[in-house]
């Protein structure tokens, strides 16, 4: 169950893209994993990777290709992330390239592979050969809600969503879908995310856009500290509404501010759907002197398995926080500054409980689905803000059983 | 139930330290929760603290007594940290010191006081007053068992041992006792330990010996990446034997190698006995570059929620390992170069899963409960080992109800 996200909302299709899903069998039987996305002529394709030394294999191929061809196939699997398998791996996934090149008649740098699923296992090729016919036989400009289900994993619910803006009576289009609930953490997009737009936007641009918007959304959620192998994010342009959006324009302005805001959801998804998450946890660092010290409090409270535990039980055992400000490594903290809160309820003042503070106060506040900690740092203007869940049996269980 | 360890050893008593340990219903009626210890006329101490920034009020107070005084009597209690308790907890730090003294007669700042528990809650005094000369009465050179189980928290096992040396037909006893299981991890002694021995070694010499055992022992061990607010580790020199030990003599070598494998012993201690374990796990980094990347290659892993779920589920999951290795940080890494073992497995090489890998050796590997894992970088000279623990529902179970 999601925090405070029950169902997939209807996805609106954006002209120039077209989405075909299918159950390849490549895990389990009678479930979609395999999904083929279709960028008309034209369109433009931004990306960011993961920055784990050891990136997957389809990583790998797609950064390749890329910066080869402009990218007009995308082909993602789940179940299978095709990660730590050598030579073997890059030559499958550029095998899984060239089947979808055939079948549809393209270069094979053409195509974009993604994986997502248990590393250190190869690919059964076969289930590929029937699979992405399968795939390419149902592309369709509808297809965005099946997508969003075929690249899921642990997910336990489908993450997408679509907006609209309009610019001198042109409606365009933003369509996105994501998956992640494990293996999160903010070291590049830490997930798949796929999002497009009937947009015309130049490819520099779109990159600047699709990077600025990652800073402040999947670089900034945290499940449980691990970096993925595969994780990828696009961000796609094709141009078929008609609307140019150029630098310095107003369009830009309300694109990126739109965009930003979609990323930071979809992200935020990925954390109300963290495995075995009961909480959707805000933690927000305020004045301080870079906005790197403010990371470092906020991911060391994000990552702290005592405050996780803490959260999962609804104790307001805020001396964990206040451990783990302190531990965080920030030079010359003055303790006496600094102000921790949960959600309204001021916590430690003076290096110490505040006075106003009860432990019904802090009980009420604990007990809520979505929770913000707020640390009050006191010695500048900087701040950031990092998205989390708790630490829960169920976290537990999914990842100790997700082999078997 | 701790991992291969499963009763206290006997300890031997070293001539000039005396305990005395009670029941003073702290947080818990009918536990032992408060010790004092005695140190003898002329005993040298040496100490180190933790690194939190928030460190509790009676390390504040230990730390300027021991600045100000040579220390005669520590008073220790479980139950609360009496940390972030701000200008009332140093207070009450100080009123225990206080009542120490009044009832030894001797001056404040020969107290040093230690306090382990919940953190945020204030000390309830009176309890103090009633348990602190109850814990006097009870001083004796034979009190170390009873020590070591006054100073437990969430300890499943009361931690401690003994040795002896013989130099030139004089013996000298070496005995510790430690208590910690979680909010554990290296920066600083993270637990409680107190170290006492009759050799006599001056104060200056003493500190060396300490900081040195500290960095390849407790500053070796990880459970949960917290760094509690209250670490402190001190080892006491009674002179009792009079064997001296001085600069460059061969006693001090015995002494030294004898001194860093027992703290090394009660270091892992923590580890076999940590919250939940079920598995000791030693992760080793060789062929590293410098020290520093061996490190955070074997706390990246050994901080993975991952790999130590998979850990716990006996899973043989390596790619969770190499994902760890891959976003250590760890700069220009040849990933063709590095190869990683389980036990004497070796799972991967040239980038993906070694040819010689079979999942039924990676399995018996995996199932056994003392487990290494062990990471060749292939880039230079340096390793380092640390020691850590998987992470059950046992974890999630005892953080998650600790308050209640």
């Amino acid at each position: 169950m999601a925090v405070g996200y029950s169902i997939l909302p209807h996805l609106l299709p954006v002209p120039g893209i077209r989405l075909g899903t299918t159950k390849a069998g490549i895990k389990y039987t009678n479930r979609r994993d395999l999904v083929v996305i279709e960028l008309a002529e034209g369109t433009q394709t931004a990306a960011v990777f993961t920055q784990n030394a050891f990136c997957a294999a389809p990583v790998q191929v797609a950064k390749s290709h890329l910066s080869n061809a402009i990218p007009h196939y995308l082909l993602i699997n789940t179940g299978n992330a095709n990660a730590g398998t050598g030579h073997n791996g890059l030559e499958d996934a550029k095998q899984c390239c060239q089947l979808v090149a055939e079948n549809v008649g393209c270069s094979f740098s053409e195509v974009l592979p993604f994986s997502t699923g248990v590393i250190g296992e190869s690919l059964i090729m076969n289930v590929f050969q029937d699979g992405i016919p399968n795939a390419i036989a149902n592309l369709s400009e509808s297809g965005w809600e099946d997508a969003a289900h075929g690249i899921m994993t642990t997910d336990t619910i489908a993450k997408g969503l679509s907006e609209e803006l309009e610019f001198n009576g042109k409606t365009i289009t933003i369509t996105g879908i994501a998956k992640g609930s494990g293996m999160i953490r903010p070291d590049m997009a830490t997930m798949l995310a796929y999002i497009a737009t009937d947009a015309a936007i130049d490819c520099s641009l779109l990159q600047e856009l699709l990077n600025s918007a990652a800073k402040c959304s999947f670089n900034r959620i945290t499940v449980d500290g691990d970096t993925s192998t595969n994780d990828s994010c696009l961000l796609m342009a094709t141009g078929a509404s008609g609307v140019q959006i150029t630098n310095n324009s107003e369009e830009l302005h309300h694109f990126s501010n739109l965009l930003n805001s979609m990323m930071q959801k979809l992200a935020q998804l990925m954390i109300r759907d963290a495995e075995g998450a009961t909480k959707f946890v805000t933690v927000e660092v305020d004045g301080g002197a870079n906005e790197k010290e403010c990371e470092e409090v906020a991911y060391t409270i994000a990552h702290s398995p005592l405050v996780k535990t803490a959260l999962f039980a609804s104790d307001p055992n805020w001396g964990r926080i206040l451990a783990a400000v302190g531990r965080a490594g920030v030079e010359a903290l003055d303790l006496e500054q600094i102000r921790i809160y949960l959600g309204d309820v001021l916590i430690v003042e003076n290096g110490g409980r505040a006075e106003s503070y009860s432990e019904e106060r802090g009980q009420a506040a604990m007990e809520q689905e979505e929770i913000t900690i707020r640390v009050e740092l006191s010695r500048g203007e900087s701040s950031a803000t990092v998205w989390t869940s708790d630490l829960s049996y169920k976290y537990v269980e999914i990842n100790a059983e997700y082999r078997s």
